[in-house]
Protein backbone atom coordinates (compact mmCIF):
# COMPACT_ATOMS: atom_id res chain seq x y z
CA UNK A 1 0.00 0.00 0.00
CA UNK A 2 1.83 3.30 -0.92
CA UNK A 3 0.51 5.28 1.82
CA UNK A 4 2.64 3.10 4.41
CA UNK A 5 5.50 4.15 2.42
CA UNK A 6 4.80 7.72 2.70
CA UNK A 7 3.81 7.52 6.03
CA UNK A 8 7.00 5.90 6.93
CA UNK A 9 8.95 8.64 4.89
CA UNK A 10 7.13 11.13 7.09
CA UNK A 11 8.07 9.56 10.12
CA UNK A 12 11.30 9.43 9.30
CA UNK A 13 11.37 12.96 8.30
CA UNK A 14 9.81 14.50 11.83
CA UNK A 15 11.82 12.06 13.94
CA UNK A 16 15.07 13.65 12.22
CA UNK A 17 13.68 16.91 13.19
CA UNK A 18 12.95 16.36 17.06
CA UNK A 19 16.09 14.86 17.50
CA UNK A 20 17.33 18.19 16.37
CA UNK A 21 15.23 20.10 18.53
CA UNK A 22 15.70 18.02 21.15
CA UNK A 23 19.43 16.82 21.12
CA UNK A 24 21.32 13.93 22.97
CA UNK A 25 23.22 16.98 24.11
CA UNK A 26 20.43 18.35 26.35
CA UNK A 27 20.25 15.25 28.07
CA UNK A 28 22.53 15.96 31.17
CA UNK A 29 18.80 16.26 33.49
CA UNK A 30 16.54 13.64 33.79
CA UNK A 31 13.65 15.47 32.29
CA UNK A 32 14.97 15.78 28.95
CA UNK A 33 15.89 12.40 28.93
CA UNK A 34 12.25 11.31 29.92
CA UNK A 35 11.20 13.89 26.58
CA UNK A 36 12.96 12.38 24.61
CA UNK A 37 12.57 8.56 25.69
CA UNK A 38 8.32 9.24 25.14
CA UNK A 39 8.41 11.45 22.18
CA UNK A 40 11.00 9.47 20.05
CA UNK A 41 9.29 6.41 20.67
CA UNK A 42 7.66 4.74 17.43
CA UNK A 43 4.12 6.42 16.53
CA UNK A 44 1.89 6.06 13.83
CA UNK A 45 2.73 10.15 13.50
CA UNK A 46 -0.73 10.72 11.91
CA UNK A 47 -0.73 13.95 13.16
CA UNK A 48 2.31 15.17 11.34
CA UNK A 49 1.82 13.48 8.10
CA UNK A 50 -1.70 15.71 8.14
CA UNK A 51 0.29 19.10 8.47
CA UNK A 52 2.80 17.61 5.78
CA UNK A 53 0.22 16.51 3.58
CA UNK A 54 -2.46 19.37 3.67
CA UNK A 55 0.53 21.99 3.26
CA UNK A 56 1.72 20.23 0.52
CA UNK A 57 -1.47 20.90 -1.50
CA UNK A 58 -0.73 24.44 -1.04
CA UNK A 59 2.78 23.71 -2.89
CA UNK A 60 5.03 23.76 0.80
CA UNK A 61 7.82 21.51 0.89
CA UNK A 62 7.68 18.97 3.34
CA UNK A 63 11.10 20.31 4.85
CA UNK A 64 8.93 23.15 5.62
CA UNK A 65 6.64 22.17 7.26
CA UNK A 66 8.80 20.06 9.87
CA UNK A 67 8.64 22.12 12.45
CA UNK A 68 5.05 22.34 12.78
CA UNK A 69 4.91 18.45 12.60
CA UNK A 70 7.40 18.10 15.14
CA UNK A 71 5.15 20.65 17.53
CA UNK A 72 1.82 18.77 16.82
CA UNK A 73 3.92 15.65 17.63
CA UNK A 74 5.35 16.81 20.76
CA UNK A 75 1.87 18.22 22.07
CA UNK A 76 0.43 14.58 20.99
CA UNK A 77 3.10 12.82 22.88
CA UNK A 78 2.02 15.58 26.22
CA UNK A 79 -1.13 14.06 26.35
CA UNK A 80 -0.38 10.52 26.36
CA UNK A 81 2.50 11.18 28.94
CA UNK A 82 -0.35 12.75 31.53
CA UNK A 83 -3.04 10.47 30.17
CA UNK A 84 -1.17 7.57 31.20
CA UNK A 85 -0.69 9.00 34.68
CA UNK A 86 -1.98 6.54 37.87
CA UNK A 87 -4.73 9.25 38.68
CA UNK A 88 -5.42 9.81 34.63
CA UNK A 89 -5.95 6.29 32.77
CA UNK A 90 -3.11 4.64 34.89
CA UNK A 91 -1.41 2.46 31.99
CA UNK A 92 1.74 0.79 32.45
CA UNK A 93 2.82 0.42 28.52
CA UNK A 94 2.41 3.08 25.48
CA UNK A 95 3.82 2.34 22.28
CA UNK A 96 5.19 -1.25 23.35
CA UNK A 97 7.35 0.18 26.27
CA UNK A 98 6.94 0.89 29.77
CA UNK A 99 4.87 4.08 29.74
CA UNK A 100 7.07 7.39 31.13
CA UNK A 101 5.91 7.37 34.47
CA UNK A 102 6.77 3.17 34.79
CA UNK A 103 10.37 4.33 33.08
CA UNK A 104 11.24 7.27 35.59
CA UNK A 105 8.83 8.26 38.24
CA UNK A 106 5.34 10.25 38.49
CA UNK A 107 7.25 13.37 38.97
CA UNK A 108 9.23 13.44 36.08
CA UNK A 109 6.47 12.14 33.84
CA UNK A 110 4.28 15.00 34.88
CA UNK A 111 7.60 17.74 33.82
CA UNK A 112 8.38 16.64 30.99
CA UNK A 113 4.38 16.56 29.89
CA UNK A 114 4.65 20.12 30.71
CA UNK A 115 7.99 20.31 28.99
CA UNK A 116 7.24 18.83 26.08
CA UNK A 117 3.82 21.25 25.77
CA UNK A 118 5.58 24.41 26.55
CA UNK A 119 8.31 23.26 23.81
CA UNK A 120 5.79 23.05 21.04
CA UNK A 121 4.77 26.99 21.59
CA UNK A 122 8.48 27.93 21.55
CA UNK A 123 9.45 25.89 18.22
CA UNK A 124 6.19 27.52 16.56
CA UNK A 125 6.96 31.27 17.51
CA UNK A 126 10.85 30.78 16.13
CA UNK A 127 11.26 32.72 12.88
CA UNK A 128 12.35 29.10 11.05
CA UNK A 129 8.86 27.84 11.75
CA UNK A 130 7.65 30.49 9.22
CA UNK A 131 9.31 33.80 8.22
CA UNK A 132 5.90 35.86 8.73
CA UNK A 133 4.79 36.36 12.26
CA UNK A 134 1.55 36.66 11.28
CA UNK A 135 1.42 32.88 9.89
CA UNK A 136 3.25 31.85 13.15
CA UNK A 137 0.19 33.87 15.66
CA UNK A 138 -2.20 31.69 13.81
CA UNK A 139 -0.80 28.58 14.11
CA UNK A 140 -0.28 29.13 17.90
CA UNK A 141 -3.71 30.45 18.06
CA UNK A 142 -5.47 27.80 16.02
CA UNK A 143 -3.37 25.14 17.75
CA UNK A 144 -3.13 25.84 21.77
CA UNK A 145 -7.31 26.45 21.22
CA UNK A 146 -7.79 23.11 19.65
CA UNK A 147 -5.52 21.41 22.75
CA UNK A 148 -6.72 23.48 25.68
CA UNK A 149 -10.15 23.32 28.21
CA UNK A 150 -12.02 23.81 24.42
CA UNK A 151 -10.27 21.52 23.01
CA UNK A 152 -8.10 17.85 23.81
CA UNK A 153 -7.70 18.75 27.68
CA UNK A 154 -11.44 19.01 27.88
CA UNK A 155 -11.91 15.75 26.07
CA UNK A 156 -9.91 14.17 27.98
CA UNK A 157 -11.76 15.82 31.78
CA UNK A 158 -14.99 14.25 29.68
CA UNK A 159 -13.66 11.26 29.37
CA UNK A 160 -12.71 11.21 33.18
CA UNK A 161 -16.46 12.07 33.88
CA UNK A 162 -17.74 9.55 32.29
CA UNK A 163 -15.52 6.56 32.69
CA UNK A 164 -17.92 3.57 34.06
CA UNK A 165 -21.05 5.70 33.03
CA UNK A 166 -23.50 5.01 29.99
CA UNK A 167 -22.90 7.43 27.53
CA UNK A 168 -25.47 8.81 24.25
CA UNK A 169 -24.06 8.12 20.66
CA UNK A 170 -24.00 12.00 20.90
CA UNK A 171 -21.79 12.44 23.84
CA UNK A 172 -19.46 10.00 22.79
CA UNK A 173 -19.02 12.08 19.18
CA UNK A 174 -18.56 15.47 21.14
CA UNK A 175 -15.83 13.29 23.70
CA UNK A 176 -14.27 12.36 20.56
CA UNK A 177 -14.18 15.02 18.25
CA UNK A 178 -12.45 17.23 21.71
CA UNK A 179 -10.26 14.46 22.35
CA UNK A 180 -9.01 13.53 19.10
CA UNK A 181 -10.33 15.69 16.83
CA UNK A 182 -9.54 18.73 17.65
CA UNK A 183 -5.92 18.21 17.14
CA UNK A 184 -6.39 16.53 14.32
CA UNK A 185 -8.01 19.21 12.81
CA UNK A 186 -5.76 21.43 14.12
CA UNK A 187 -3.11 19.34 12.13
CA UNK A 188 -4.79 19.55 8.80
CA UNK A 189 -5.54 23.56 9.30
CA UNK A 190 -1.46 24.12 10.17
CA UNK A 191 -1.45 22.80 6.86
CA UNK A 192 -2.90 25.28 5.36
CA UNK A 193 -1.99 28.11 7.41
CA UNK A 194 1.20 27.56 6.47
CA UNK A 195 -0.03 27.71 2.51
CA UNK A 196 -1.85 30.81 3.14
CA UNK A 197 -4.62 29.23 1.98
CA UNK A 198 -8.45 30.93 1.63
CA UNK A 199 -11.10 30.45 3.98
CA UNK A 200 -12.56 27.73 1.70
CA UNK A 201 -9.59 25.07 1.49
CA UNK A 202 -9.15 25.95 5.37
CA UNK A 203 -12.59 24.81 5.71
CA UNK A 204 -13.03 22.03 3.98
CA UNK A 205 -9.36 20.17 5.44
CA UNK A 206 -11.12 21.03 8.98
CA UNK A 207 -14.52 19.28 8.12
CA UNK A 208 -12.19 16.08 6.56
CA UNK A 209 -9.91 15.83 9.55
CA UNK A 210 -13.00 15.95 11.92
CA UNK A 211 -14.47 13.15 10.29
CA UNK A 212 -11.35 11.57 10.04
CA UNK A 213 -10.36 12.23 13.44
CA UNK A 214 -13.81 10.39 14.53
CA UNK A 215 -13.34 7.58 12.61
CA UNK A 216 -10.15 7.06 13.82
CA UNK A 217 -11.36 6.51 17.54
CA UNK A 218 -14.12 4.64 15.91
CA UNK A 219 -11.50 2.31 14.15
CA UNK A 220 -9.62 2.03 17.73
CA UNK A 221 -12.91 0.81 19.53
CA UNK A 222 -13.91 -2.16 16.88
CA UNK A 223 -10.13 -3.08 16.97
CA UNK A 224 -10.43 -3.35 21.04
CA UNK A 225 -13.58 -5.05 20.75
CA UNK A 226 -11.83 -7.50 18.40
CA UNK A 227 -9.14 -8.07 20.35
CA UNK A 228 -6.96 -7.20 17.45
CA UNK A 229 -5.32 -3.83 19.19
CA UNK A 230 -2.21 -3.63 21.64
CA UNK A 231 -3.85 -6.20 24.02
CA UNK A 232 -4.35 -3.60 26.56
CA UNK A 233 -7.15 -5.37 28.24
CA UNK A 234 -4.79 -8.32 28.43
CA UNK A 235 -1.96 -6.52 29.66
CA UNK A 236 -3.96 -5.29 32.14
CA UNK A 237 -5.24 -8.46 33.25
CA UNK A 238 -1.76 -9.63 33.48
CA UNK A 239 -0.41 -6.87 36.16
CA UNK A 240 -3.99 -7.19 37.96
CA UNK A 241 -5.32 -4.14 37.17
CA UNK A 242 -9.11 -3.46 36.27
CA UNK A 243 -9.53 -2.83 32.55
CA UNK A 244 -10.03 0.74 31.92
CA UNK A 245 -13.89 1.38 31.01
CA UNK A 246 -13.82 4.12 28.67
CA UNK A 247 -16.51 4.63 27.14
CA UNK A 248 -16.96 2.83 23.76
CA UNK A 249 -18.62 3.00 20.55
CA UNK A 250 -19.14 -0.56 20.14
CA UNK A 251 -20.53 -0.71 23.47
CA UNK A 252 -22.88 2.12 22.67
CA UNK A 253 -24.53 1.06 18.97
CA UNK A 254 -22.69 -1.94 18.90
CA UNK A 255 -20.57 -3.62 16.25
CA UNK A 256 -22.09 -3.43 13.11
CA UNK A 257 -23.53 -0.28 13.51
CA UNK A 258 -20.07 1.09 14.34
CA UNK A 259 -18.73 -0.23 11.37
CA UNK A 260 -21.57 1.45 9.41
CA UNK A 261 -20.92 4.44 11.33
CA UNK A 262 -17.23 4.29 10.00
CA UNK A 263 -17.72 3.61 6.77
CA UNK A 264 -20.14 6.76 6.45
CA UNK A 265 -17.80 8.87 8.37
CA UNK A 266 -14.96 7.59 5.50
CA UNK A 267 -16.96 8.60 2.82
CA UNK A 268 -18.19 12.34 4.56
CA UNK A 269 -14.70 12.87 4.96
CA UNK A 270 -13.03 12.50 1.35
CA UNK A 271 -16.09 14.44 -0.06
CA UNK A 272 -14.90 17.37 1.88
CA UNK A 273 -11.58 16.90 -0.34
CA UNK A 274 -13.00 16.93 -3.84
CA UNK A 275 -12.20 20.71 -4.03
CA UNK A 276 -8.61 20.08 -4.31
CA UNK A 277 -8.65 17.47 -7.10
CA UNK A 278 -5.65 15.23 -7.39
CA UNK A 279 -3.63 17.42 -4.98
CA UNK A 280 -5.92 15.73 -2.46
CA UNK A 281 -4.66 11.99 -3.01
CA UNK A 282 -2.53 11.68 -0.28
CA UNK A 283 -5.49 12.67 2.20
CA UNK A 284 -7.95 10.48 0.48
CA UNK A 285 -5.61 7.64 0.93
CA UNK A 286 -4.74 8.10 4.59
CA UNK A 287 -8.69 8.14 5.44
CA UNK A 288 -8.73 4.52 3.48
CA UNK A 289 -5.65 3.47 5.58
CA UNK A 290 -7.24 4.91 8.79
CA UNK A 291 -10.56 2.07 8.14
CA UNK A 292 -8.76 0.00 7.08
CA UNK A 293 -5.65 -0.63 9.39
CA UNK A 294 -5.71 -3.79 11.15
CA UNK A 295 -3.63 -2.50 14.44
CA UNK B 1 3.77 51.68 52.01
CA UNK B 2 3.02 52.89 49.16
CA UNK B 3 3.97 50.33 46.98
CA UNK B 4 1.49 48.50 48.24
CA UNK B 5 -1.23 50.38 46.68
CA UNK B 6 -0.04 50.20 43.56
CA UNK B 7 0.64 46.35 43.83
CA UNK B 8 -3.27 45.98 44.65
CA UNK B 9 -3.98 48.46 42.30
CA UNK B 10 -2.45 45.80 39.60
CA UNK B 11 -3.54 43.05 41.56
CA UNK B 12 -7.39 44.30 41.02
CA UNK B 13 -6.67 44.60 37.66
CA UNK B 14 -5.16 41.30 36.08
CA UNK B 15 -7.83 39.73 38.74
CA UNK B 16 -10.48 41.44 36.45
CA UNK B 17 -9.04 40.24 33.37
CA UNK B 18 -8.14 36.47 34.46
CA UNK B 19 -11.86 36.94 35.40
CA UNK B 20 -13.02 38.47 31.73
CA UNK B 21 -10.29 35.52 30.12
CA UNK B 22 -12.22 32.53 31.89
CA UNK B 23 -15.82 33.81 32.49
CA UNK B 24 -17.81 32.01 35.10
CA UNK B 25 -20.25 30.70 31.98
CA UNK B 26 -17.67 28.42 30.61
CA UNK B 27 -17.80 26.34 34.18
CA UNK B 28 -20.24 23.99 32.66
CA UNK B 29 -17.04 21.81 33.04
CA UNK B 30 -15.08 21.04 36.53
CA UNK B 31 -12.08 21.20 34.56
CA UNK B 32 -12.57 25.51 33.94
CA UNK B 33 -14.14 25.57 37.90
CA UNK B 34 -11.00 24.16 38.80
CA UNK B 35 -8.68 26.59 36.60
CA UNK B 36 -10.87 29.46 38.27
CA UNK B 37 -10.56 28.31 41.84
CA UNK B 38 -7.15 28.51 41.46
CA UNK B 39 -6.12 31.18 39.31
CA UNK B 40 -8.57 33.60 40.86
CA UNK B 41 -7.05 33.31 44.87
CA UNK B 42 -5.62 35.52 45.70
CA UNK B 43 -1.92 36.25 45.49
CA UNK B 44 0.70 38.80 45.48
CA UNK B 45 0.96 38.83 41.66
CA UNK B 46 4.25 39.73 41.59
CA UNK B 47 4.89 38.46 38.19
CA UNK B 48 2.22 40.40 36.47
CA UNK B 49 3.40 43.75 38.53
CA UNK B 50 6.83 43.10 36.57
CA UNK B 51 4.89 43.20 33.00
CA UNK B 52 3.19 45.97 33.73
CA UNK B 53 5.23 48.50 35.60
CA UNK B 54 8.14 47.28 33.24
CA UNK B 55 5.79 48.48 30.23
CA UNK B 56 5.17 51.79 31.63
CA UNK B 57 8.47 52.94 31.62
CA UNK B 58 8.06 52.48 27.93
CA UNK B 59 4.76 54.05 27.70
CA UNK B 60 2.82 51.38 27.89
CA UNK B 61 -0.44 52.23 29.85
CA UNK B 62 -1.02 49.17 32.43
CA UNK B 63 -4.69 48.39 30.24
CA UNK B 64 -2.65 47.29 27.09
CA UNK B 65 -0.27 45.12 29.12
CA UNK B 66 -3.39 43.06 31.20
CA UNK B 67 -3.68 39.89 28.66
CA UNK B 68 0.17 39.47 29.13
CA UNK B 69 -0.02 40.40 32.79
CA UNK B 70 -2.45 37.49 32.82
CA UNK B 71 -0.70 35.02 30.60
CA UNK B 72 2.32 35.40 33.14
CA UNK B 73 0.07 34.58 36.15
CA UNK B 74 -2.19 31.64 34.25
CA UNK B 75 1.66 30.15 34.01
CA UNK B 76 2.79 30.57 37.51
CA UNK B 77 -0.28 29.06 38.56
CA UNK B 78 -0.05 26.15 36.19
CA UNK B 79 3.21 25.43 38.00
CA UNK B 80 2.21 26.05 41.49
CA UNK B 81 -1.05 23.07 41.23
CA UNK B 82 1.61 20.74 39.13
CA UNK B 83 4.21 21.34 42.30
CA UNK B 84 1.73 20.66 44.30
CA UNK B 85 0.96 17.38 43.55
CA UNK B 86 1.37 14.37 45.99
CA UNK B 87 3.58 13.20 43.16
CA UNK B 88 6.04 16.46 43.58
CA UNK B 89 6.48 18.66 46.60
CA UNK B 90 2.78 17.15 47.89
CA UNK B 91 1.45 20.39 49.36
CA UNK B 92 -2.45 20.47 51.00
CA UNK B 93 -2.41 24.31 51.17
CA UNK B 94 -1.99 27.00 48.91
CA UNK B 95 -2.67 30.67 49.38
CA UNK B 96 -4.41 29.70 52.50
CA UNK B 97 -6.89 27.25 50.73
CA UNK B 98 -7.32 23.70 50.39
CA UNK B 99 -4.68 22.98 46.84
CA UNK B 100 -6.12 22.49 43.35
CA UNK B 101 -5.88 18.18 44.16
CA UNK B 102 -7.42 18.59 47.20
CA UNK B 103 -10.40 20.68 46.43
CA UNK B 104 -11.04 18.67 43.19
CA UNK B 105 -8.64 15.64 42.61
CA UNK B 106 -5.20 14.53 41.15
CA UNK B 107 -6.35 14.14 37.44
CA UNK B 108 -8.75 17.35 37.71
CA UNK B 109 -5.36 19.32 39.09
CA UNK B 110 -3.29 18.07 35.88
CA UNK B 111 -5.87 18.62 33.54
CA UNK B 112 -6.26 22.34 34.99
CA UNK B 113 -2.66 23.07 35.01
CA UNK B 114 -2.37 21.87 31.74
CA UNK B 115 -5.20 24.18 30.39
CA UNK B 116 -3.96 27.04 32.42
CA UNK B 117 -0.65 26.68 30.38
CA UNK B 118 -2.25 26.27 27.34
CA UNK B 119 -4.44 28.77 27.41
CA UNK B 120 -1.38 31.05 28.38
CA UNK B 121 -0.05 31.22 25.00
CA UNK B 122 -3.69 31.37 23.42
CA UNK B 123 -3.97 34.79 24.91
CA UNK B 124 -0.58 35.66 24.20
CA UNK B 125 -1.20 34.76 20.19
CA UNK B 126 -4.74 36.57 19.83
CA UNK B 127 -4.01 40.36 18.38
CA UNK B 128 -5.61 41.93 21.52
CA UNK B 129 -2.77 41.25 23.19
CA UNK B 130 -0.56 43.48 20.76
CA UNK B 131 -1.32 44.32 17.10
CA UNK B 132 2.14 43.97 15.97
CA UNK B 133 1.86 39.80 15.37
CA UNK B 134 5.87 39.85 15.31
CA UNK B 135 5.81 41.42 19.11
CA UNK B 136 3.29 38.98 20.21
CA UNK B 137 6.16 36.12 18.62
CA UNK B 138 8.24 37.63 20.58
CA UNK B 139 6.25 37.26 23.58
CA UNK B 140 5.68 33.73 23.00
CA UNK B 141 9.15 32.79 22.56
CA UNK B 142 10.68 34.37 25.46
CA UNK B 143 7.60 33.50 28.24
CA UNK B 144 8.47 29.28 27.01
CA UNK B 145 11.35 29.12 26.96
CA UNK B 146 11.85 30.81 30.40
CA UNK B 147 8.67 28.29 31.79
CA UNK B 148 10.12 24.76 29.87
CA UNK B 149 12.75 22.60 30.54
CA UNK B 150 15.68 25.27 29.79
CA UNK B 151 13.83 27.35 33.01
CA UNK B 152 11.02 26.92 35.52
CA UNK B 153 10.55 23.54 34.50
CA UNK B 154 14.28 22.23 34.40
CA UNK B 155 14.57 24.06 38.03
CA UNK B 156 11.87 22.03 39.67
CA UNK B 157 13.58 19.00 38.38
CA UNK B 158 16.82 19.99 39.95
CA UNK B 159 14.61 20.81 42.95
CA UNK B 160 13.26 17.24 43.27
CA UNK B 161 16.74 15.51 42.21
CA UNK B 162 18.00 17.27 45.35
CA UNK B 163 16.01 17.25 47.63
CA UNK B 164 17.14 15.90 51.40
CA UNK B 165 20.49 16.39 49.41
CA UNK B 166 23.24 18.54 50.52
CA UNK B 167 23.68 21.42 47.83
CA UNK B 168 26.62 24.47 47.60
CA UNK B 169 25.39 27.94 47.55
CA UNK B 170 26.41 28.10 43.47
CA UNK B 171 24.03 25.13 42.39
CA UNK B 172 21.52 26.62 44.56
CA UNK B 173 21.34 29.76 43.44
CA UNK B 174 20.84 27.65 39.67
CA UNK B 175 17.83 26.43 41.35
CA UNK B 176 16.54 29.38 42.21
CA UNK B 177 17.60 31.23 39.15
CA UNK B 178 15.93 28.45 36.91
CA UNK B 179 12.58 27.73 39.25
CA UNK B 180 11.83 31.73 39.98
CA UNK B 181 14.48 33.89 38.35
CA UNK B 182 13.44 32.80 35.17
CA UNK B 183 9.90 33.82 35.06
CA UNK B 184 10.65 37.07 36.82
CA UNK B 185 13.19 37.75 34.01
CA UNK B 186 10.28 36.86 31.26
CA UNK B 187 7.90 38.72 33.02
CA UNK B 188 10.06 42.27 33.15
CA UNK B 189 11.47 41.31 29.29
CA UNK B 190 7.87 41.02 28.59
CA UNK B 191 7.76 44.57 29.78
CA UNK B 192 10.11 45.63 27.43
CA UNK B 193 8.76 43.44 24.32
CA UNK B 194 5.59 45.42 24.65
CA UNK B 195 7.40 48.68 24.68
CA UNK B 196 9.75 48.15 22.01
CA UNK B 197 12.53 48.67 23.40
CA UNK B 198 15.36 48.66 22.59
CA UNK B 199 18.39 45.74 23.65
CA UNK B 200 20.33 47.53 26.29
CA UNK B 201 16.92 48.26 27.96
CA UNK B 202 15.73 44.65 27.87
CA UNK B 203 18.79 43.40 29.15
CA UNK B 204 18.60 45.99 32.16
CA UNK B 205 15.77 44.79 33.04
CA UNK B 206 16.51 41.44 32.80
CA UNK B 207 19.37 41.91 35.39
CA UNK B 208 17.28 43.39 37.06
CA UNK B 209 14.64 40.67 37.71
CA UNK B 210 17.22 38.00 37.64
CA UNK B 211 18.52 39.69 40.93
CA UNK B 212 15.48 40.30 41.96
CA UNK B 213 13.85 36.53 41.38
CA UNK B 214 16.98 35.37 43.88
CA UNK B 215 16.15 37.70 46.27
CA UNK B 216 12.99 37.06 46.23
CA UNK B 217 13.41 33.02 47.23
CA UNK B 218 16.11 34.36 49.43
CA UNK B 219 13.73 36.13 51.86
CA UNK B 220 11.29 33.31 51.05
CA UNK B 221 13.71 30.96 53.00
CA UNK B 222 14.58 33.71 55.89
CA UNK B 223 10.79 33.98 56.96
CA UNK B 224 10.64 30.27 56.79
CA UNK B 225 13.68 30.09 58.74
CA UNK B 226 12.16 32.09 60.83
CA UNK B 227 8.44 30.75 61.24
CA UNK B 228 6.98 33.72 60.22
CA UNK B 229 6.06 32.51 56.73
CA UNK B 230 2.72 30.69 56.26
CA UNK B 231 3.39 28.26 58.72
CA UNK B 232 4.05 25.48 56.23
CA UNK B 233 6.09 23.24 58.94
CA UNK B 234 3.23 23.73 61.67
CA UNK B 235 0.44 22.82 58.68
CA UNK B 236 2.21 19.54 57.75
CA UNK B 237 3.21 18.58 61.14
CA UNK B 238 -0.45 19.10 61.93
CA UNK B 239 -1.11 16.27 59.22
CA UNK B 240 1.58 14.08 60.27
CA UNK B 241 3.32 14.44 57.15
CA UNK B 242 7.03 14.82 56.55
CA UNK B 243 7.78 18.59 56.52
CA UNK B 244 9.44 18.76 52.79
CA UNK B 245 13.03 19.39 52.97
CA UNK B 246 13.84 21.58 49.68
CA UNK B 247 17.11 23.23 49.87
CA UNK B 248 17.12 26.44 51.53
CA UNK B 249 19.71 29.21 51.23
CA UNK B 250 19.95 29.71 55.39
CA UNK B 251 20.71 26.21 55.75
CA UNK B 252 23.35 26.39 53.15
CA UNK B 253 25.15 29.69 54.38
CA UNK B 254 23.40 30.47 57.49
CA UNK B 255 20.85 33.47 58.14
CA UNK B 256 22.97 35.38 58.71
CA UNK B 257 24.85 35.30 55.60
CA UNK B 258 21.94 34.72 53.86
CA UNK B 259 20.52 38.47 55.25
CA UNK B 260 24.39 40.01 53.08
CA UNK B 261 23.45 37.78 50.79
CA UNK B 262 20.05 39.39 50.46
CA UNK B 263 20.87 42.97 50.89
CA UNK B 264 23.74 42.85 48.41
CA UNK B 265 21.25 41.55 45.68
CA UNK B 266 18.62 43.98 46.25
CA UNK B 267 21.25 46.92 45.65
CA UNK B 268 22.57 45.40 42.54
CA UNK B 269 18.92 44.67 41.68
CA UNK B 270 18.15 48.41 41.54
CA UNK B 271 21.65 49.46 40.03
CA UNK B 272 20.10 48.07 36.60
CA UNK B 273 18.00 50.38 36.93
CA UNK B 274 19.70 53.79 36.59
CA UNK B 275 19.54 53.97 33.24
CA UNK B 276 15.97 54.36 33.22
CA UNK B 277 16.04 57.47 36.24
CA UNK B 278 13.03 58.37 38.02
CA UNK B 279 10.84 56.14 35.54
CA UNK B 280 11.88 53.24 37.12
CA UNK B 281 10.59 54.02 40.67
CA UNK B 282 7.85 51.77 41.40
CA UNK B 283 10.69 49.23 40.06
CA UNK B 284 12.88 50.14 42.83
CA UNK B 285 10.13 50.53 45.32
CA UNK B 286 9.09 46.84 44.42
CA UNK B 287 13.04 45.62 45.34
CA UNK B 288 12.03 47.33 48.53
CA UNK B 289 8.82 45.88 49.28
CA UNK B 290 10.57 41.86 48.33
CA UNK B 291 13.56 42.01 50.26
CA UNK B 292 11.42 43.78 53.92
CA UNK B 293 7.96 41.99 53.36
CA UNK B 294 7.00 40.05 56.57
CA UNK B 295 5.06 37.42 54.72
Amino acid sequence: MPIQSSLQTCALLVQKRISDLLPEEFSDSKLVEAMRYSVLSEGKRIRPFLVITSAQIFGIKPLAALNVAAAMEFIHCYSLIHDDLPAMDDDDIRRGKPTCHKKFDEATAILAGDSLLTYAFEVLSDPTTHKDSTVRCELIKTISKASGFKGMAGGQMMDLENAHQKISNEELAKLHRLKTGELFMASAEAGAILGRSGEKERSALRHYANDLGLAFQIKDDILDHCGVSVGKVEIDEAVHKKPKENASIVDVVGLENAQKQLDLLKEQSVSHLKIFGDKAELLVELADFVVTRER
